[in-house]
């Protein structure tokens, strides 16, 4: 008899995004006349930058000509874009990544929802609330917890983020061995200081403890006394993995490309307690459940690193910031507390009441929708996340909208 | 202490093709100035269809207009190519099957490898032998086998597919939960019949069996008698997961676009003996640790189901064929038993001596790059595989250089 993964039922019934979807959607049934603004998910709006669409353009060619036709590719990407990378986003800072430790793939999500195949099911995990649901639902999903109860699931480590520290969480008070962390943060859109960052990969150093980074969000750093890369942080390249995402850098939600960062000094153990290197292990998960990235994309990703690339990337979250800084303006004005959105395109808002409350407030009286901060965790309750992605003449109808709701 | 999934260290060294790799390369560094012919790894030669070109095309400008901009898309994919999907793949073939049971993905590699992930982990498991090895590794990593013994993984049951059976497993002996097959066969390019597939439909639904049906190889099915889908078979909703891929249909090994059927009536059970449908456990995942095709590639997949696509994708096929048809002619003369290269692009060799002997033969000797079918399981050897991906006038030269070299 086939038998399930009896994990999966331990997941919570539907994710936070699909529960908006459906609130959205009764609203919209019931005011069929009504335009909504959405600043909920964390999507992109505006085109991609005009160099990524000319590589693509051009190696669409490519493929129309038995000459320069491609099939399968490298499974960990194509070498231009892999020496791209190495250079540009982690050499040009000082931090010693080389291009055969980065892994092209399709999505951050993907990355860092397959990377704990990795590791055993029995190792405890650390994750902050509030969080990225991915790398809770696919910790359940292996196993590495109990049933949800309370808000939590049992067996995992929750790392608060509050108010109080900042938003960056503290050391945990008891062993941990995997710890995901997220800068600039989503949801809270708050960053790290390079000496906060120490001391989490001291932490890993001396626990023999791994740190997966989520810099998905990295672009948005306007701060340059700010860590854009773990690896810019002395030791860290034994203890950390990074994700970094195209999603958010340059508009590629719908186009599809990230990448991840395993050094191959980076090392985990064996019951026996001897020494693997997780590169070697990364490499070959990769190779047998994944089979590259689409060479157009590539290109277009490689395009990124080029000078006009550059430029266009730019601009792009400048955009963004630029939408975020209005947000801050009008909501601090309306009385919350707010933060995030200088080094982030999301803004962490203090809604004095509920966070489904707040949300159904904002989407009922203003047509705008944000993300409730307590589907992010339990920490979150009690905030709303509104988000920068959308055009700077919605986020001002927005903030009107919400100044006549609330003001 | 971060400790690693102990199941990989379960595996074989390396990759089968990353074998084959190495010892080319050696061959090259030894003869820098011979050309090698490469009918090993089935990756396609030919440019992509035109009407894949132009579509990609206009998705790209599409992505550069705010107005027409595509950010994230469904995580199943668009309907516009799911809709093409189940009318022309499924429908006009009376298989009952509908859009929102196609999961639209980069690969059928990661999606056979990933979908075990929706079982327990006792489960018993059936894989054919000789097989592509992603259906093996991926149950290893998960952890439901045992060492590698003898050339074979403790725990699995092996389906033993030789001359004696026509290549067509015969069903189990002890009980088994999920089974893999794919039809027409990678390595083998045999096909199954519409009773023989019956078979098996017959024993999953009488054992509460599920089959994953692989057949990323069905452009190449010429002769009508034979089953395309599994759906074509009464009964197969229930107990099938089909796979399919552009890969070969369209030459998309360096474009990614395939996709997963998970009938919505495909059920397991849980510890209690309780069902539980797949297509919503498989959604879960999808939804968690994937986000979509890049939009153009989608719609490049779309154009193949255009009037124009249909031809241009059938003379791909076409071509493939007659340059398998040349192999089998040649090869039968020199004296090699062939099975396979009539409804498939692959041709399997029984090779009159062990299948690295003949691998390193027809390297060593003639230049030209096969797979040997030891690397496909223990069934396999004393084969090699053939494949039919290169340009007709390669096939040609690399048959003649075997006639020189063995004739």
């Amino acid at each position: 008899m086939i038998r399930i993964n009896s994990h999966y039922t331990k997941l919570q019934a539907s994710y936070l995004f699909s529960d908006i979807a459906k609130r959205v959607a009764a609203f919209q049934n019931a005011h069929p006349d009504k335009e909504i603004i959405r600043l909920g998910i964390g999507d992109v709006t505006m085109p991609l930058p005009d160099a990524c669409i000319q590589a693509m353009h051009q190696a669409v060619d490519e493929m129309a000509d038995p000459e320069t036709f491609r099939g399968y590719g490298p499974e960990q990407g194509y070498d231009f874009l892999r020496e791209a990378i190495a250079r540009e986003d982690f050499q040009a800072r000082g931090a010693d990544i080389n291009a055969h430790e980065i892994f092209i793939s399709d999505g951050a999500k993907c990355d860092t929802g397959n990377i704990q195949e990795l590791f055993a099911r029995d190792i405890t995990v650390a994750i902050p609330d509030p969080v990225y649901p991915v790398y809770l639902d696919t910790n359940v999903m292996a196993g590495r917890t109990g049933a949800f109860k309370n808000g939590r699931y049992e067996g995992i480590v929750y790392l608060d983020c509050t108010a109080e520290n900042g938003f960056v969480p503290a050391l945990p008070e008891t062993p941990v061995d995997l710890i995901y962390l997220c800068f600039p943060n989503n949801p809270t859109g708050t960053t790290i200081t390079r000496n906060e960052l120490q001391v989490w990969v001291d932490y890993a150093r001396e626990n023999k403890a791994l740190i997966l980074y989520d810099a998905a969000y990295v672009a948005f750093i306007r701060d340059d006394s700010l860590p854009q890369s773990i690896y810019e942080i002395p030791g860290a390249r034994d203890v950390a993995i990074e994700f970094r995402s195209f999603s958010k850098t340059a508009g590629f939600t719908g186009t599809r490309c990230a990448y991840t960062v395993v050094p191959t000094t980076c090392r985990a153990f064996d019951d026996k307690g001897q020494e693997h290197d997780l590169h070697s292990l990364w490499n070959r998960r990769h190779c047998t459940k994944f089979n590259g990235v689409s060479y157009p994309i590539q290109r277009a990703a490689e395009a990124v690193y080029s000078e006009e690339g550059k430029k266009q990337c730019r601009a792009l979250s400048d955009y963004y910031l630029h939408n975020a800084a209005l947000v801050i303006e009008k909501m601090t004005a309306l009385g919350f507390a707010c933060v995030g959105g200088k080094n982030s395109p999301y803004i962490w808002v203090s809604g004095n009441r509920g966070s489904w409350e707040l949300f159904d407030l904002l989407l009922n009286e203003a047509g705008v929708v944000c993300t409730p901060g307590a589907g992010f965790g339990r920490c979150g309750e009690g905030y709303i996340r509104i988000s920068a992605f959308n055009s700077y003449e919605n986020v001002a109808k927005a903030m009107q909208r919400i100044e006549k709701a609330l003001g």
